[in-house]
């Protein structure tokens, strides 16, 4: 006998509460300046090898529309999909078949084999509920890219100026609308998946399209983290706790290192032996480039602090934490700092040991895109405390961070529209009346869960 | 005592329903063809005494992002606001002072300063509530001209191409957010307000910024007259039944005058006659141009068929459409149907009895903006039925409602946007479960109750 469609629909998402693993990537956004986010140094080598061939989907292409919210002659693009309809046709869960639920997972900042590749709990959950899976692509990321190449989509600010998180969830309403229509799937409820900033697409598409989606499972999405809604200090202080709670010597060992790079760098050929050090590819420029490296490793160590091995920024071992301060601890005493960083961010950039020199510039997963949202309308102000935090004291300074914006593209972030549009200072108040069906699921390690 | 903010709320809005009058002008958008909607025919003359002075406010700018949703460098523009504090600071309402709530009247396709003379609803119930009261303008309408003039706004497809639903909720949102903040009153609750397309603005706005607003009484909103949600006959078939249930036998002259004017037309000399008979300023060049203005008295009519003399649209008597049928029906038998409909329509065009002749192209409100809304989003289907209309038949075509918008402005509509942002076909679900506080108040003469 089929469920009623409101029994259904609650069973769903309790289900969904209820088997919900922390096995959905927690991607993030460093932003301590505009230049900060995922994709840098997030992996090394340009391997295909990560893309898991076990879960199988067909590619697909929506032609989708530039500027949903204006009308001005603008061409169209072709927004990548990939779809799975194994379980959804086959009629598992329970016999429900066609009309079983549609799974769409948010793209966020990168390419979306690489996130499908890494989501295993929305394909392992799919056979149970007999679910269609969709994985739209984020506009400009990827394939999906305005004006037919990524060379013509990032040209300028005009170019670019159709990325945003308003214009990407109106492809998904129209991208899911036209997909269900086509499918004669209208019955079939659709609920959200995303982590970090596709968690924050999901909830925040499940506030402004609840006609579209029941529900959504916002992982690791920091949706507070604009304003003044969080202390800016929480994401480097959570990083900072997770390297203090493995070992003291080790958060000691790094919190030293910025005054020994500064020291070191500002030495006759300071710079050089700095590059010779790390095993930089091309020779430093200043010391805040390898700062800024360090900074990266430790940031996404914690956030993808897993207790099994993983490879979704980089190929890790299980509690790399851990095994990073293992190593900072493992040198006899009275060796040099440096030395013991660097073996312990080797364990980030250069688990597999087959690294000959690093490139500070690399940004294998083409996510430059956030500098370019960054600087619009994702401004995250962050800071880092003198007490809390491992890493060099920092005061966000939003004029300095507007000023970086101008440079570079021209533009003047709007720090103030991202609460304006989708709320935040009173988001209990607005989850508790409108938001239902959102689960926001955080690890306690995690930076983001600060602002989630 | 201070009441606490969740029982004062509910207190508010339940006194907004109690008191709820029909006293909120019902404006409209007949859009049979992208040609029709508010603005045309609906005042001949253009004085100013309209204006009621009675209603003390202030004028003053805010200065307005063009686009919110995209990030290239366009020039801001000066949206125009009315605000007055007369209750709010006084502190009427038993005390409430700054914690008074604030009205937001959702400004629609029109010069601001109109829709605010002729809401005496919201003026009369702010001092009860000690409310705030604001009446933000709609872009592209009025004084709120982006490019800085009228002209320039208008100048062609991509000037006008930020004048969209979204972005006037947008316009709100920041201009909402941003005076709260200037007057220190986040503490005050917003109660929206709108009448017709203002009407739809408060619903849509309630269920896409429920962190800004608490409720929305959205008066003669037909946010259903999209697509097929509502059949296309609904608003003409209501326009008809409000004319027969005041007359069959004028009902009957209505119907039958259509073709009595496409017979004239056809005769030598027959379009100078029709332009001498119906006392036109200029010469007729097709009857279809006659058939349109005699269409826009009957629609606009219904939608202000009040029990009380008004002059929202034009100087009327009550209950105008009961004078229109007197004067058709007064005429002894044998009387030419033209020279009875003629008369009947005067009540609506001239019932001042100053006007010397009259003028087809006219618009004195400024609101040819409604074409470019008509040809992009607001595409609303309607037809007019053989039976029940007295309405020359008529089948809602979308393949010439397209060619016409390609033709006027260069752009294709997206006939299935409004939807897909704002919701409708599960409009009764949404609702319930999100858009609380919504009341949409229909008078069931108002030829937009249909979708509404």
């Amino acid at each position: 006998m089929m469920m009623s469609s409101k029994r259904y629909i609650s069973k769903l998402l309790l289900s969904l509460i209820l088997i919900f693993l922390l096995s959905i990537p927690i991607t993030a956004i460093p932003s301590r300046s505009p230049s900060r986010f995922l994709g840098n140094f997030a992996k090394h080598h340009k391997t295909t090898d990560t893309i898991n061939k076990t879960y199988r989907y067909d590619i697909r292409y929506f032609t989708q529309t530039l500027d949903h919210f204006s009308f001005s002659n603008l061409p169209t693009f072709q927004q990548r999909y990939l779809i799975s309809t194994d379980h959804w046709l086959s009629g598992g869960g329970g016999g429900l078949n066609r009309f079983g639920p549609i799974f769409v997972y948010c793209g966020n900042e990168g390419d979306i084999e690489w996130f499908a590749s890494n989501t295993g709990f929305l394909w392992e959950i799919a056979s149970t509920f007999g679910a269609l899976i969709v994985f739209p692509e984020h506009r400009y990321y990827g394939e999906s890219m305005p004006y037919g190449s990524r060379e013509k989509a990032y040209k300028n600010a005009n170019s670019l100026s159709y990325l945003t998180a308003e214009q990407a969830l109106a492809d998904y309403a129209v991208f899911i609308t036209d997909l269900k229509r086509n499918l004669s799937a209208e019955a079939s409820p659709v609920v959200l998946f995303g982590g970090s900033y596709g968690g924050m697409l999901a909830a925040w598409m499940r506030l402004k399209y609840p006609h579209i989606a029941i529900g959504a499972l916002a992982s690791s999405a920091p949706i507070l983290q604009f304003e003044d809604i969080v202390p800016t200090e929480t994401f480097y202080d959570i990083v900072s706790n997770d390297f203090r709670r493995e070992s003291l010597s080790c958060f000691d060992a790094i919190k030293k290192s910025w005054e020994e790079i500064e020291v070191e760098g500002k030495k006759e050929n300071g710079l050089l032996q700095l590059t010779k050090k790390f095993h930089l590819c091309q020779s430093l420029n200043s010391t805040e480039d390898l700062s800024d490296w360090l900074d990266s490793a430790y940031s996404y160590l914690a956030m993808v602090d897993y207790p099994y091995p993983s490879s979704f920024l980089m190929p890790l071992p299980a509690n790399p934490i851990k095994e990073v301060c293992r190593k900072i601890d493992s040198y006899p005493e009275g060796t040099s700092i440096l030395e013991r960083v660097f073996a312990g961010v080797s364990i980030y950039y250069n688990y597999t040991g087959t690294v000959d020199c690093f490139d500070l510039a690399d940004d294998p997963h083409g996510m430059s895109g956030w500098d370019w949202q960054a600087c619009t309308e994702m401004v995250m102000p962050m800071s880092s405390s003198r007490n809390n935090s491992m890493f060099p004291t920092y005061n966000f300074n939003y004029t300095s961070y507007q000023e970086q914006c101008v440079k570079e593209f021209g533009i003047k972030p709007r720090p103030r529209w991202i609460t304006t549009e989708f709320g935040g200072h009173d988001m209990r108040t607005s989850l508790k009346m409108f938001g239902s069906n959102i689960i926001f699921s955080n690890g306690l390690l995690d930076p983001w869960s600060g602002g989630g």
